[in-house]
């Protein structure tokens, strides 16, 4: 089965709001197996509303309009569907009854103009809503094709969405479910990601791969498609195990897995905890970490040092390393974590060095960049990675946190540091 | 000038990712007076892409595609356009030449796959991009209509959009100017500033009123339409005044300020250097003072003790506080405060303590907030602001460091505290 979601609002069209209804939509209907092909937008206008509708209608299996069902002037989603199908709309005297009866029970007059919102069209459905004032509408095109309109609020189009018409869409597409795996992957660029499971995106169809990269991370998402759950589960498996051999250590996690997560799953495990020193990331490595709730189980702090004074003062930074390879330098991402170590008390700290740009710093080209690691007890444990990255101060930034980030990861899991060839040098579009 | 925006992606059809690509391009084209009539989004299915390119070719003078410029195999908008066009697509040498000196810059063998972003349609433009791999493609279709591709990576396509297409565009769109003009609020409830203004916000019509709330803040946007900027800007002007007075000293900047750029500015105009002292927030308040480009101007760092042994350990809060009102305390706040100053050499510090959730934290509920401030020399500047905050945790954070920042600003304007009805109690919707 085929859908199509159409969004009616001139908000939408001047980025006044992003389009997330047709994000959550898409994603409850592909939960059902039903394949959406295409999203619209369109403003508040009449023609422009039915042309967007016969559209959908002479594409798809199912239509579903959000937006414009509201009492105002400017909600014209009806009439709007009323020319695409020509079908005339009635005044239905139950939902009337309905709106009438709330009114009266929050004690205000009721604007006449709001009774356009007990308009359904001839022939059509309609159920009441819990939330709002806006009944939801289901109405068959000559084609066959099934057209729904749900109010624009979030949480009223999630209502009937849950409520009545996924259950209605689901049977239709009858035992067809898709299922999804993600493989998260770290230190690798997508295009060499790309080269190494060539074959098995080339293969396509059922099941399929497909790759989004973002945040200094790439997701490796393999869906397949199948009659039950457990049969698309089970087609999934052999690809999933093929794509994690090939990937090896590079993959950290596994659908809504975050780094910062799996090095917290990892330090509990452990019973270690972790320290950091920032420079460069001004808290924002330490921030991550502690966003999971639970941190606390495992995360001491960290020193966020942005002059060379306060990494002296705070992490013991030596005077010889300063004025020498100075900040951005192995040597002083090796005594900022073991700085951070000692501060804390921790059993684990890693550090982050470098140059955000825009400006070089300290000598050093925007991009360069040192992490560094210090485990208490083993100084043969230490290590430190040094990256050149490029792009923007946000995306540098937050590559040198999922690079700090990983060298905790394969420390703790007992791996060994990723050839310096595999070390993205890019931060572009990763 | 009528424009369309095509976005090109199974992700979106598939609701991983919201179109955030289509409200941004829409805000930058309704600035420039260009209207935006459909948004479209498409899988990655060459059939598709080219019919939803001749579809919004045939409606809109200049149509905007995103996506579907990567190196990999499913990146396919290029043949799409040209299909959708009937224009062939020709290797560009110098596009190829920046691509293979890029890999060569980097040190890493590129992949020949890699060369299908050198494409470019025959006749049609192309601009090499300062982030990333895809160059941007400028391109007339037969009727006249501009069609431009650029990359769905956010900060790759607000790059060509800034730098080449809507400086061309606005060109094109003649003087019919839309203008804007945002005051920002911090520490006063959307609710209370919809009150205060009410009477302007039904006026309506041009200039008009509209009011956007998040994160820990609130936009009053006044736009006009006139003819020139410099007439809409005028129409502006008075009521922005009258904006501005009732909202009085909660009005912390304008359009593209931060809270946190609005502080560093300030501490830079009076010579001071901050530090922070964090707990709830991980390092995020420092995260965000150094998020701006120049922030070691002004910024020290930021001590993030999570733990109540860092707290006493880095920060030399006192044995008798934390056994005595805990970590969570009004007294733990000032001394946080105070030993940043300490600890950072800084002129003003502040600090942050308290429960983020979702669990009470040493024995205080979720949400509950001190932001305690100390100022060197100035014993008698220190203060601590306490909030009961209601939301998730991210939301808590987000709240805690406006107010945190709110301390700073109002210390540096030698501004009083708000009354403390007006710190807002509630993180939601705000």
């Amino acid at each position: 089965m085929r859908a199509e979601i159409v969004g009616v609002g001139t908000e939408i069209l001047v980025g006044d709001i992003c389009n997330d209804n047709a994000a959550w939509m898409s994603r409850a209907l592909a939960d059902i197996g039903v394949d959406v092909l295409h999203h619209q937008a369109v403003g508040d206008n009449r023609a422009r509303i039915a042309e967007s509708i016969r559209l959908a209608v002479s594409r798809a299996d199912a239509v579903l309009v959000t937006g414009g069902l509201g009492p105002t002037q400017d909600d014209i989603t009806r009439e709007g569907l009323s020319d695409a199908l020509e079908i005339p709309l009635e005044r239905e005297p139950q939902v009337e009854r309905f709106l009438r009866d709330l009114y009266a029970r929050w004690g205000r007059p009721m604007p006449e103009a709001n009774l356009q919102q007990a308009d359904v069209p001839r022939g059509g459905r309609y159920w009441l809503p819990k939330r709002g004032t806006a009944p939801g509408l289901a109405v068959q095109a000559s084609d066959g094709t099934r057209v729904y309109c749900v109010a624009g609020v979030p949480a009223e189009m999630r209502e009937m969405m849950s409520d009545h018409i996924l259950p209605e869409l689901s049977a239709l597409a009858g035992p067809a479910t898709l299922a999804y795996r993600s493989v998260k992957v770290v230190g690798v660029a997508e295009s060499r990601i790309a080269e190494l499971l060539d074959d098995l995106f080339r293969a396509g169809g059922n099941p399929a791969i497909a790759y989004l990269a973002g945040h200094g991370e790439v997701r490796v998402r393999i869906s397949a498609k199948a009659v039950g759950l457990a049969e698309a589960q089970a087609m999934i498996e052999p690809v999933e195990r093929e794509v994690a051999a090939r990937l090896g250590d590079a993959v950290f996690g596994y659908d809504e897995d975050t780094l910062e997560g799996v090095v917290g799953r990892l330090l509990v495990r452990h019973g270690r905890r972790l320290a950091c020193a920032e420079s460069l990331t001004g808290g924002e490595l330490g921030a991550r970490i502690s966003e999971t709730a639970g941190a606390s189980e495992y995360f001491l702090g960290s020193a966020v040092t942005y002059t060379a004074e306060a990494k002296h003062a705070i992490l013991g930074v030596s005077q010889e390393v300063l004025d020498g390879p100075g900040v951005v330098s192995e040597a002083c991402a090796r005594e900022m974590a073991e700085g951070a170590l000692r501060a804390f008390g921790a059993d684990v700290a890693v550090s982050l060095t470098g140059a955000a740009g825009p400006e070089p710093h300290d000598g050093a080209d925007p991009g360069t960049v040192f992490a560094g690691l210090a485990v208490a007890g083993q100084p043969s444990a230490g290590r430190v990675r040094e990256m050149h990255l490029r792009g923007d101060r946000a995306m540098i930034r937050r590559w040198s946190e999922q690079q700090a980030l990983d060298l905790v990861r394969r420390h703790l899991q007992g791996l060994p540091e990723p050839p310096a060839a595999t070390v993205p040098v890019s931060a572009s579009g990763n």
